[in-house]
């Protein structure tokens, strides 16, 4: 049979909105998230977090919490490994301070007691002696001569000479002469944005389960986007093999990328080792917000020359990105992000990772580039407002495409942004007419899709139903859609398949689930295992006809003899064939191992309408369509959850979220009443357009599309209420304060 | 690289009596058994039992339980799917009582509520309307004319005309000329016995915890010998695609076979899918005894002819074994069993399937086997001693040996019963001398091993170590000596490898922890899973290297050069190649599924000192010996438990288990102060040698354990019993009260 064909039509269940396989668990409540781990014996822990964003640990008398009835034991840095190096370090180091607390929240001890209250109570009891020690959290006053160093030697030889100590990584890129560009242009804007650090937001805090023998050999069931990489991480921390450590993905409440990293996971550990006892650990709201990965806050400077008919000459940025007090915060997705949609001649892109007394950031869909997005595309607007252009028309003029050189070295392979574009154009939204009061904005947006290490089985049942086990978490639908394109391959409808998050015992290494890898990565691994399943099914079939395998093919879940021996012998079933399996060679299993290289990558268009109320800044959307480009939608209704929430992140990221730090280094903001995330009245009805330009490096064509729709609604939105309040606002989030600010600075300045 | 080779010697790992991976686990407590399951919102439920033997279910009333306050459902025979035919209809029928109760203890209705207590009580208020019909509980009575019929119609083909319908199944083997063969003989003795049906006495009642939504997809914990065929039985018993009921399974605390039935789990499914919530149920000790798999009991003739030289002439032997109210008691295997130690030229088996209200039997380490050999070598004794011969040169001289053609039709392949006699004959324990009242008696004993459906995964980890995948519940040990033959393949430490017995979402089918196969199947299984693992690691090696995969060889848990190219390049240990392993092709992992071929068979000669208090007909087993074949030893210490294990057993059914029904067809003893298993004073040491003969259809030699150690005991302890007592025993148990009716009877009839 032909075995590895590429499919782009005729699909009978990929493209279907099916129904969710995990949808009556949820809404009945036993689906099992974090928090709802359980064993017997278990104790609760609670974590002792610094108050102060910058202090020295003198000294932690644990002896008072130790004497309380009920608590079984409290660990300090000194429970985890030692000699550990590089990123190993620096995750540990956050996980749990050593000889500083390097921001407010961070952990310096933890104890485990056999009820939550006690735990809370015995917390409290642990005395830490700090040596408070100046501050910051600014992105720009921590590259400043005088900014206090938060950690010495930390910086990379990437950092060029005479930069402060706080920078600790430098990268630079681009092509062609960027001064020749700018001199060619008939206009040329510059101008300076700050962005905010937010939060993911996600309504499950951080929870795990831990249970850990003094012979080094445990299970952990946590909250996480990635359990192979929790295990590699947590045996590092407590110096176990990896292969002792067997952990277990749980429902995830909520990810976003924050959930890559590792928090409570090694304390749970180190705790349970300690007392010999399972230990539950779930964070606080207050905690997630002060001591997790939140985004990177930003101060960037663009600079981008256009000719009269709109053709852009050069671009040029400078990112700085604020990544808390470890090094890592995402400049260079931000750099190559950029000028990403656009054809450029003349482009430079300048990136420094600053470290500030605040927590490590994390990912948070497309780490880096919704922020590069808003201040490209703001200069970018204002260059067509200035000129006269149809933003769109610019856009088109400019659009990357296949075979053209991206401003960050290699060339486009086929993408789409052209296609959303012109989508995007001719939505009745981008024609419609506007009320007073009311502006219009529109963006690009770009991210990558990674492949990564993935490993995928498919065993068949004796009934001909079939397992399907994968190993990314299910953030976005993907247990669905993996179904879709393994019954897709069967030839057998979608409810006879589940789809398994296995954990780390059972399956080969999975890498997290980011980059928007799942679908493409999962998906085509899927295929694969499937394929290979169905080589052994024709191969069955053959062996039982006595013919060749070759002469052997699979249609509608049957196997049918083909060329020479067609219609010799009726159609096999794929039941016929699951059911004899066990003496016809045994179990019949697809597998598929590798890091699929195919990735492709993803453009969007975003339109947004918004509306400003001058006198007290207060903003609202009132109108919001995504077009982007998903390469294949394998279920629509999942792509269309991702394009909304893209967008819902965005408004939120865009007019009100932000960590607000007081002079003290505290974090003032730290729950939902405070930090204010959109909710269902802040949001219009969200419009979307899928558009589909099949990635040729995956059997459907799928592009990964959980990210790129947070790419542009920064931007979109600050063109949007820029041209509502009749200023251009450089600063997120456009809140009314800011806006208000905004007015009157405009008023005072003209 | 040699890839397939066999390897017998120069073992590293394997031979080594490691550490149990388990053992900290369950020393601790931390080690999860069934009972151990919990889920957020759980129900508990309890289980309505018929108190009689035999009874029309004319109403079953539910209202009074399901008014009480906390009982959130009950179920009844209504709730579990229809249209069942065959084998599924009879597990469903013995799970939950249709028209009819079959027995004391047949679960007629069950109900969930949110305590234990609450629970019981409605079970109480669960009222059923029986009409009680004459039941037989006797498998020579349940063969009378007179005899009620347990179910019309249960008889298949094979049982001649004129039989009772109770008889529901007939076997016939044998060759040669049977009369012929008597009439060569110098000596014919005939005899008739009986043994009792016995419990397995696993010390962890059957326990699970399942969670099936109206969407019809489920999971379930339970306690179980396997988990695949549990899922499968259970998809049937409620209607449910196979694929979506995830199974797991926990801990076991003891199954011996007992554990490879479900009871109690389609009934906690059935209350799950009825309250919408998870529920626990867990058997009570008297319920384990009442209403799961005890062994058949037996009635057996037994006509073996001998010469004066001891050849045997002719043997034969006619099987009744009552399996309960339902067809399946094991009387191939005892046809099969009995007379395979010895090449006859004439011989014959005859089996009955008799049906009685009893609970329908399951399978005990090596069903059917124990009681054939207690027959059958009560015999051969008799003959040896009546003809002055020794029973071990008697034994050599018919012995089993390769080429010749078993009893049961097969020619023999390398088999190790001749070697387990030689070390039996010349073990000091043979010439010891006997106290004043003792007596000593051998026995040999035959069980096959079983390949069956078998699926393994082998997953490395960045650092090197490992994660073994099988899908056999590991029951005695198998955790260790898996982890032994990946270690030996791959050449690592045997600490750095952890083996999961993975679900049955996440894994190929593996068929049940039964057959003595594990060691067998997985044992294959899991080395052929490294090979392909190394031969992965290999081609990474050769790749780097740019040479050929052929001229790299795996060395010591090293890649190396070879042939043209070695010493060409250093050796690459595992770790180095599995660190970067995402970046030269992806995760590394090993698979293999297969159905294997070539199980090999093991016999045992066991001897036994007893002696017998005459005036009170107490016994007490003073030494005990077992020799077995075990193929290759992967773990001696598990090894020499397997044997002790069976020797124990054997001790409690040969002296004093058994199941004692009253006049009213209830059993009286149906707790452990009742039923009388051995206790540790009841024990002798018991001696070991483990024979070692090579089973060709394994890569290292590997024969199962499990099961042929219960095969001697009933036998050897018979005929040291009866040697002791001065007559013969042919009655199991031969508790105190037999010994002294057998004394009385010989003191009677002279």
């Amino acid at each position: 049979m032909a075995f590895d064909e590429t499919k782009t039509e005729d699909f009978k269940v990929v493209g279907q909105r099916v129904k969710r396989p995990d949808g009556v668990d949820k809404v009945t409540g036993k689906a099992k998230f974090g928090a709802d781990a359980v064993a017997p014996g278990m104790l609760f822990a609670a974590v002792v977090r610094s108050p102060h964003a910058h202090a020295g640990i003198v000294k932690i008398d644990t002896s008072k919490a130790e004497a309380l009835g009920g608590v079984k034991g409290v660990v300090t840095r000194a429970d985890f490994a030692t000699g550990l190096t590089g990123g190993d370090l620096d995750v540990l180091e956050n996980v749990m301070a050593g000889e500083k607390a390097l921001y407010d929240g961070h952990a310096v001890a933890a104890v485990a007691a056999t009820s939550q209250l006690i735990a809370r109570d015995a917390a409290k009891l642990i005395e830490v002696e700090y040596e408070v020690l100046p501050h910051v959290t600014d992105v720009d006053m921590a590259m400043a001569s005088d900014a206090p160093v938060i950690r010495e030697g930390a910086a990379d030889q990437s950092v060029p000479e005479g930069m402060h100590a706080n920078v600790v990584r430098y990268h630079e890129s681009g092509h062609g002469d960027i001064e020749a560009g700018f001199a060619e242009a008939d206009l040329v804007v510059e101008d300076s944005f700050k962005t905010e650090a937010t939060h993911q937001g996600y309504i499950e805090p951080h929870a795990c389960l831990a249970q850990l023998g003094g012979d080094n050999k445990g299970e952990l069931w946590c909250c996480t986007q990635g359990h192979w990489n929790v295990q590699k991480l947590c045996a590092a921390m407590l110096g176990l093999e990896t292969s002792q450590l067997r952990v277990t993905a749980s429902e995830i409440g909520g990810g976003f990328g924050g959930k890559t990293a590792v928090f409570i996971e090694p304390v749970a550990l180190a705790l349970s080792r300690k007392t010999n006892r399972p230990v539950k650990l779930v964070m606080s709201r207050s905690e997630v917000f002060r001591a997790t990965g939140p985004t990177a806050s930003t101060s960037m400077d663009i600079k981008i020359g256009m000719k009269k008919d709109g053709t852009i000459t050069a671009g040029q940025g400078t990112f700085r990105l604020q990544g808390g007090a470890f090094p890592g915060a995402p400049m260079e997705f931000t750099a190559m992000c950029a000028f990403a949609p656009y054809n450029l001649q003349n482009v430079k892109q300048v990136g420094y990772d600053v470290m500030a007394n605040r927590p490590k950031q994390a990912a948070y869909r497309a780490p880096g580039s919704p922020m590069a997005a808003f201040a490209v595309e703001s200069v970018i607007d204002e260059l067509c407002k200035k000129l006269g252009l149809d933003p769109i028309e610019v856009r088109l003029k400019n659009a990357s495409k296949q075979g053209t050189k991206a401003s960050f070295g290699p060339t486009w392979d086929r993408i789409g942004l052209v296609e959303t574009l012109e989508a995007a154009q001719s939505h009745p939204h981008y024609s419609a007419p506007l009320k007073e009061g009311q502006g219009r904005g529109i963006s690009c947006g770009f991210w990558f899709n990674h492949g990564g290490e993935t490993s995928v089985t498919l065993a068949l049942s004796e009934d001909g139903t079939a397992q399907l086990s994968v190993g990314t978490p299910d953030i976005g639908g993907s247990r669905a859609s993996m179904a879709q394109m393994a019954a897709e391959e069967l030839g057998i409808p979608y409810e006879n398949i589940r789809t398994t998050i296995a954990d780390t015992a059972t399956l080969g290494y999975n890498e997290v689930s980011h980059g928007s890898r799942v679908t493409y990565a999962s998906g085509l691994a899927t295929i694969k295992a499937a394929r290979s399943a169905v080589k052994i099914l024709c191969a069955r079939a053959a062996a039982k006809w006595g013919i060749d395998e070759d002469a052997v093919v699979w249609e509608n879940g049957c196997a049918k003899p083909s060329g020479p021996n067609a219609g010799e012998f009726d159609p096999l079933p794929i039941d016929k064939l699951t059911r004899s399996m066990g003496r016809t060679g045994g179990p019949i299993v697809g597998h598929f191992e590798a890091t699929p290289e195919g990735a492709g990558v993803s453009f969007a268009t975003h339109i947004v309408d918004a509306e400003v109320d001058k006198e007290t800044g207060q903003t609202k959307v009132v109108r919001y369509t995504v077009v982007q480009d998903a390469g294949k939608a394998i279920n629509p209704a999942y792509v269309e959850g991702q394009f909304q929430g893209g967008a819902a992140q965005g408004i939120g990221w865009a007019l009100n979220e932000e960590y607000i730090y007081g002079e003290d280094g505290r974090l003032q903001n730290s729950v939902f009443l405070d930090y204010r995330i959109p909710v269902a009245s802040d949001l219009p009805m969200i419009d979307t357009v899928i558009v589909e330009v099949p990635n040729p490096g995956h059997p459907y064509g799928v592009r990964g599309v959980g990210e790129t729709s947070i790419c542009p609604p920064l931007a979109a939105i600050a063109n949007a209420v820029s041209n509502a309040a009749g200023v251009r606002l450089k600063e997120l989030p456009m809140s009314p304060p800011r806006i208000l600010a905004a007015l009157e600075n405009q008023a005072k300045n003209g």
